[in-house]
């Protein structure tokens, strides 16, 4: 017989009845019933009833026993009655008697259980991490991990990707975060960057030909930390050659769709093949950000023409200063009091607006001062255009085009969960497309890259040099997902000579060029297929099929918000010698006073 | 029709004779066959010939154009004449008459050529890698290695493995080797280490009751680079739970003789199953080290006992002050001249030993010193024990204990092959298991751990209670193919007491232990199950498959010898305002005077 099992906990049914057996696993549960005591034993794969009364010879030991301790039990299968199967427990027809009892690690006092639901402070959590993984749902959580990694790499390889490993000691990238740098022991004062992202390796990889790259790539960005942001990530980082962006559309949605459906249980999600593209410019009129969570059913409409001359005095100053009036629907709000509108405007003072205006509406009446001042007629009009029936209200987001575009996107997300019409059960995605190539800088009062200057422009040359900079757009792309993005991805510009051209557009000479991105410009040169990628985050993803609010919920081991590894004791004071070997002294910040 | 491609260019066969079709690709060869342009178009798949005669409007364009420009090529599928069929080439019997050609991308003077075989100095190649990786050979040593990682991984879960990423950024870890340390912006004055190897959060993954845990695992460390070694490497880390060590074997042996066999042709390997075991002192004693080739027939003896009264003066002076006498055979060597048995000697002189005696035998006749003052009947009975012919010539490492096993494991390995013995296409596999637990250490005067403190010892406290310690094994073991050690591996010693009580006989105490060792201790006293695994590393393994000497040729993106990324640049002295927000400051070394 193994010296530690012959099944898992997981294993035994009735058909195993009568057969001595071993078991190891901790002891999740003791009840003693009157002198008879239930252990569930627990390992990774479920959890077996062990029993012993009081005259078994094993009763006092397990009896001793702290719950978390490990222990080795042999003994044998037994039916249970009726009464006591638990239908809830694939071993819950059966138990083990307890013949011999073998102590592998006896517990100690716990700082927190591991059976039971309760919660417990983060930072214990994350001191006694390989706690806090024996719990079921971070349990889950881990091994959800897995299988979505596992589908995702299975569904890249369907796709004819094949994975490559690269460097993670390297050179600073261009991605616009802060680097993590490692010292050169071999090369004084000279340091490694940890890869924001592959992308230069990624590219590279299609200079060298490799049709069709993917990786699960870790990525590193010392940013202050958020509930959705870490230090170290992980990426489903792809690129392809040969390719235009409807390709890569085609390449990734039927993974993106196949892996959520895989694991979203009675969720639906939206069909490979049928994610929408919504133009940028759409998205920022339609939902007031690049970001449309589609479970919400509210669309932004734009009635700047109707407050050209208007009633309403302040619309009318806002229209006649180049500003835009935005309209959010709220339905069926006849019932809703006056308290439900004005919370809503003092929503939006809170959160830093001017403030939200409304009409409210109930059996055809308006109300309130916009409706008031505008007129009834006009108000009529309005709602016929915009296909409102009579009892829904209607909210007003003014202003510049940007700031009215962005309060109608936060009050449309806010009325949606206000009046509970987010749709629930789903995964809806979409892409942004039509990303604007250039944008104007307010502040530096010249055309600047509006994302990512890499990008191939739409109309390549052409379009650089015969379209307004401001006209013209990127084959750059979001994918989106109940209003996350999950990655920013383009058709990158391979040519150099369009590359000089964009980021002369903006103000940057052939020289700026050549000094700053050397490695990659050089590689253009040398024969460099069309290329274009993305690099959807894995973390957000199992996130979001988790269910969870933080992403350290669905990584093993992570920091916490200070950047600390609470478990490892990391980061932590070298000793001077480790220094001295790196050519590195610490230069403490300057006390605050 | 696709902007870039209809068919990749290893895909058109007689059955698309005649159809319009589009290739993109690379320039790879252009040969101008008396007014008849024929270029090779090259992509990841394959190439396929393009022509054009001088009648053809694309035909100055091809002309034009350097290799390893990327050019679009569409036009018609054409069955090529018999006698120019290239069986070759899977394309070999079409060729595409050009209609249209786009550049896509004008590639200038390259640096080195892409075609051909020449070698290239590796500082060119390393420079431009993206040139380097569109060789054929290179090509597929990169494709090769994730053929081989997608292999091991599949094999992995199979065994009931599951794959976890851990941690990156983390805690210097006692894995002995040199830490590379990443600053902390926020917490100035400590660091981040990146891991040498996920060994810690392997075990801690087996304290959070993951029963299998597998992962392709990045690992770092800050040591001086050989041919086999880099500073940045995978190995295929695991660990199981409730195991034994033979458990362990029968884990990885299906894995590493599965994947072996899909990769490596006509070679034969040691079957799953049937990896011999062979105890560390076996070893050291048959094959002079714990690193056996297999390949090697040639089996060392001690034949010390012989040696206690001999005519051979100096072999009896070191037998008697302790010493032992090994013998490695020569097996028909009666044609080989003086000379050979002579360089033999120098050689072993040149490589720092004392020399290497030996014995020569031509039809039964002893020659050379050591026969004759050993005299022939003793030698005679020598042979006879050893089962040695009358052509054989022996060979004698003489000396302490240790000094004469490496020598004679040296000598094995050369006398295999000057003699051509080494058995080619085959990769022998073996387990070195047994090793000590503890050794002398003659410097300090007194025990210490020989390998891995954190390993089991065999007969667990009760050995370590009752045992001389010098007699106590380990439940540790190497994997070892052709002369390669893959990785280390034990079963983890997971019980505090046992633990406590193993460092004390090395001389440290409980606080030593709890302070050194505080996380591990720590967690093992919250429920530990007992486990072990192993990390073969793949660098080494793709090494091996693809017939390389160095790992550089199995990276896509390596390294120089010096830690460089020529390519990238890598690394670099960043801006002071970086270094400032890191809180470091850099410390040139002295001057050397």
């Amino acid at each position: 017989m193994h010296s530690y099992r012959t099944h898992n906990c997981s294993a035994l049914r009735k058909a195993q009845v009568g057969e001595t057996v071993r078991l190891s696993g901790w002891i999740h549960r003791t009840r003693d019933h009157g002198g008879v005591l239930f252990v569930d034993l627990r390992d990774h794969f479920g959890i077996t009833q062990i029993v012993a009364d009081t005259d078994n010879p094993c009763f006092a030991e397990l009896d001793r026993l702290r719950t978390e301790s490990v222990i080795t039990v042999t003994g044998e299968v037994l039916a249970r009655s009726d009464e006591t199967v638990n239908p809830n427990l694939p071993t819950g027809e059966i138990e083990v008697v307890a013949r011999e009892v073998t102590v592998q690690s006896e517990a100690a006092e716990l700082p927190m259980p591991v059976a039971g639901e309760a919660e417990y402070p983060e930072d214990i959590r994350l001191r006694y991490r390989f706690l806090d993984l024996r719990r079921d749902k971070m349990h889950a959580n881990v091994m959800l991990r897995s299988a979505v990694i596992t589908s995702l790499r299975k569904r890249m390889v369907e796709q004819g990707f094949t994975e490559f490993q690269t460097p993670i000691l390297t050179a600073s990238s261009p991605e616009g975060a802060r680097d993590f740098l490692v010292p050169s022991r071999m090369h004084p004062g000279n340091f490694y960057a940890l890869p924001q992202a592959p992308q230069m390796f990624k590219q590279m990889l299609m200079m060298s030909g490799f049709d069709r790259y993917f990786q699960i790539a870790p990525c590193f960005r010392d940013e202050d930390l958020r509930a959705d942001r870490s230090l170290e990530f992980y990426q489903l980082d792809f690129e392809m050659s040969f390719v235009t962006q409807e390709d890569v559309f085609q390449a990734l949605e039927p993974v993106l769709a196949g892996c959520f459906e895989e694991f979203s249980g009675d969720k639906t999600v939206t069909p490979s093949g049928e994610f929408p593209r919504i133009p940028y410019a759409e998205a920022m009129l339609k939902y007031g950000t690049d970001k449309p969570d589609l479970r919400n059913p509210l669309i932004i409409s734009d009635v700047t023409s109707h407050f050209e001359k208007s009633g309403f005095g302040l619309f009318e100053r806002i229209v006649g200063g180049g500003g835009c009036v935005r309209v959010i629907p709220a339905p069926n709000t006849n019932e809703k009091s006056r308290k439900f509108f004005d919370d809503m405007n003092n929503w939006a003072r809170g959160e830093g607006f001017a403030g939200l205006g409304y009409v409210t509406r109930k059996g055809g009446e308006f109300g309130g001062p916009i409706a008031k001042n505008h007129g009834p007629e006009r108000m009529e009009e309005l709602y016929n255009e915009l296909g409102l029936g009579p009892d829904d209200g209607l909210f007003f987001a003014a202003g510049k085009e940007k700031d009215a575009a962005k309060l109608a996107g936060a009050a449309r997300t806010q009325i949606g969960e206000q009046l509970g019409l987010i749709e629930q059960g789903c995964f809806k995605f979409c892409w942004i497309v039509d990303f604007p190539m250039f944008e104007y800088d307010e502040d530096a009062k010249k055309i600047d890259f509006s994302h990512n200057p890499f990008s191939m422009p739409q109309g390549e040359m052409e379009a650089l040099e015969t379209v307004d900079p401001l006209e013209i757009k990127a084959w750059q792309y979001d994918i989106v997902c109940n209003g996350y993005e999950l990655s920013s991805g383009a058709i990158r510009n391979h040519r150099p000579d369009i590359m000089y051209k964009a980021f002369e557009i903006a103000g940057y000479s052939r020289e700026d060029v050549d000094r700053e991105f050397s490695g990659m410009i050089e590689a253009f040169k040398l024969g460099a297929p069309p290329h274009g990628g993305s690099a959807p985050g894995i973390d957000r993803i199992v996130m979001l099929l988790a269910g969870e609010e933080a992403i350290r919920e669905v990584i093993a081991f992570p920091m916490n918000q200070k950047g600390e590894d609470l478990m490892m004791g990391a980061p932590s004071q070298p000793d001077f010698k480790q220094l001295r070997e790196l050519h590195v002294r610490v230069v403490e910040p300057p006390k605050q006073g």
